[in-house]
């Protein structure tokens, strides 16, 4: 028996797809990254079918590629030559969802965005909202420890998770972490988890923390700012006034104009960049007023405050369109550099100068009040992958934001796309570490081979 | 030349302490378990001296006992026989303090309210507060990733801590994290040394996250109820109107009675419980008042609120004061488990059987918004160490609380103390990962011996 027929016995024949024709739309995810040729794509929907596939890949010594939504920016999930796409986008249930213990245990499958609206109908929230949260899953979040866009106030996807249903390497499942909001009992194996990209075992259910949902709508803020050095120095000034915004994004002229030109949104010629914030406290209207005051005297010659959700979430909307917006001028190398947050403006002064050296384009993003910029390298649609002046353009973007006390990713993940800058992060001592915390989890090394370590 | 006259070599004599009467006194925690006796104490006073002990230990084979204030709970930094009790309170230097990036730099031996009011300084906090923090240190709290008052609503050490400078058992210095609020490069090798109780590596240095400290004084109220169930009902209700108390915490009678007789604060005869809860939002002041209302409403004859900072302060100051209190009753025996915060009721009346039936004086304190219970099991004062119905006692607490899906700690760590039970949460999976992860960073088994997994 072939080892393909052996996984269809152990499973079924229509969760287990070997047609290169269907494959290959299982083989990326949304970067621009080559795959490798599966041999089959597995679409889990139970925990045993986890089980089943890590048993029978390890006794075959065949790599398997733990596969979401298939969004993720950085290559977590493109899949390589001769082994295994693992889907886990059909578990979709919501174990249980207790308002009591403001707690739910999901499976990976789950849309993020579904999540916290199944929480809300308990007046509950899941905090983490990356910009994909309507296409992205709980376990591509937790692979990348994905932030998002009310991180600045609520965390990342590691502070929402309690612990974690595991499957090994070779099949066994662990659970770590535990339902209460405290412990300290043993190392922290959920942590160990979140964010390692499918290279240490395959998360099959987590249990998360829920939050109290605002009871009002957030109160929301756009300011236009003439220079991006303005709109940095208001985002100082509202972090040191205490205003701890929900939501504080920035965006620049080359990202608005690509919105405009897609949706006009009547962006005027003077415009070099707008701060969008919001504020969910209880008294959020008054923060977003003295938000806006502060905008103001930083020199924002124009500031809307929302008077109504719907105006709030036409303020936000524009922050959400950003990614599309930009798909459309050409194919796009999205990073995701972090840096102190006191480093932001010198950081995009960098990027600006970088861009002109190189002629590249470079429309950046900030999730402002946390330091994580995302500037998005532009180039032409008809390219398979980015010309030599963008490599270098990202090269020095990657040493500018290390040399600052930066890191080279927030909130995407390192993937294939930053593994040949990792070393200047981490240096060779962390790489040993990393190599031995690898090998426990995984000796044969077969789980998502070349990424992230 | 022996092993201990090198190390004088390598450090310098006033460093290396010897004389048993001395290290006597650095050979236990605030536990009754007894020590074994250290062949010497390191004073280190800079991260090269925890360098050169560490090479030296290595060298030697040499068990380090890595030591903060000696304010443990659990026998985390109890000495053992042959080993060295490496004292890490002189490292008491804030190397830095940036108000820009609301982060701090500071190397283990700093007392964590020195932090705080450190940050407050500049209109910050450092917001982990263990009941301990006017004594224990930044350094012990990460190793067993403490919690304290405030962390129902900021969370505990781990939320706060972004990066860590540790010295591995062979001597190198390892870098961890980051000076961002986020970042995915790699393992998260932080969460990893935090809670790990100097197993896995000494930290010399934590990058921690400082919070905008509340521009007004923390409202509070204090509540008396006739019965247990009474109060944890006003716990629940409290969080499920969103009240996001900034402390919550409850007290049962027998504490009560103690800090009475101590300090007489005027019990009443009927008086079962008492909850205290904090606001330090914005709209403090009417979260107290709604929190009255609830407690009102499920049952409290009596709730006093603060009208000024010094009330404030006295209302709080009788639940700093429990444990004192209880230490002039007996030995103490303080257990941590911590239950989901639907169970807390449940567990309570569980305790208050468990002591009943086992003749056992139990006092119980808890960190009622996390479901962090503190059941101290006194006994008398003449004994060496717990007499056998209040370890019988105390192993069906744990047995309960781990049924309700909680945890042996919450805060304390493992240490030494919880080490028999520790099977029972962790499984046998769990554990030979524990013991693969301290294989990596520690393969000749140097650090703290006998503690934690």
């Amino acid at each position: 028996m072939s080892a393909i027929s052996e996984l269809v016995a152990a499973l079924s024949p229509e969760k287990v797809l070997t047609d290169p024709d269907v494959t290959d739309s299982y083989a990326r995810d949304r970067t621009f990254l080559s795959p490798g040729k599966p041999l089959a794509v597995v679409l889990a929907e139970t925990r045993q079918d986890v089980v089943a596939t890590l048993r029978w890949a390890t006794g075959h010594r065949v790599p398997v590629v733990p596969r979401g939504a298939g969004t993720g920016l950085a290559g977590g999930a493109t899949s390589v030559d001769g082994g295994v796409v693992l889907a886990l986008h059909k578990m979709t249930a919501i174990r249980e969802l207790s308002p009591a213990d403001e707690i739910a245990v999901v499976e990976p499958g789950v849309i993020t965005a579904d999540l916290d609206r199944a929480a809300r109908q308990h007046g509950l929230m899941y905090a983490p909202d990356p910009s994909s949260y309507e296409i992205s899953t709980i376990g591509g979040n937790l692979a990348t420890n994905a932030g998002g866009l009310r991180c600045v106030k609520y965390g990342v996807t590691r502070d929402s998770t309690l612990g974690l249903e595991v499957v090994l390497a070779d099949g066994r499942v662990l659970n770590t972490g535990r339902r209460t909001v405290k412990g300290v009992t043993g190392y922290d194996l959920t942590g160990l988890f979140i964010g390692s990209e499918g290279t240490l075992g395959v998360i099959t259910a987590a249990t998360v923390r829920l939050r109290r949902a605002p009871s009002v709508y957030p109160a929301t803020i756009a300011a236009e700012f003439t220079s991006l050095r303005d709109a940095a120095a208001a985002v100082a000034a509202i972090i040191a006034a205490g205003c701890q915004p929900s939501l504080l994004e920035m965006l620049d002229r080359t990202t608005l104009k690509a919105i405009d030109d897609w949706r006009n949104i009547g962006l005027e010629a003077s415009t070099q960049a707008m701060l969008i914030a919001q504020s969910d406290a209880a008294d959020g209207p008054a923060v977003a007023e003295r938000m806006a005051e502060l905008c103001t005297a930083n020199g924002s010659p124009f500031v809307a405050v929302s008077a109504s959700p719907q105006e709030a979430e036409e303020l936000v909307g524009i922050r959400r369109m950003a990614y599309q917006a930009k798909e459309r001028l050409g194919k796009c190398l999205v990073e995701d550099v972090c840096v102190p947050r006191s480093a932001l403006p010198y950081m995009i002064e960098r990027i600006e100068a970088i861009a002109a050296r190189h002629g590249v384009l470079i429309a950046t993003v900030a999730h402002a009040g946390d330091g994580n910029l995302h500037p998005v390298f532009v180039f032409d649609h008809g390219l398979a992958e980015p010309p030599p002046n963008v490599w270098a353009a990202a090269d020095e973007v990657f040493r500018e934001a290390l040399e600052m006390g930066g890191t080279l990713t927030g909130e995407h993940g390192v993937g294939l796309l930053k593994r040949r800058w990792l070393s200047l992060e981490a240096g060779p001592l962390t790489e040993e570490i990393h190599h031995g915390i690898k090998q426990v989890f995984d000796p044969l090394g077969i789980l998502n081979p070349g990424k992230a370590i």
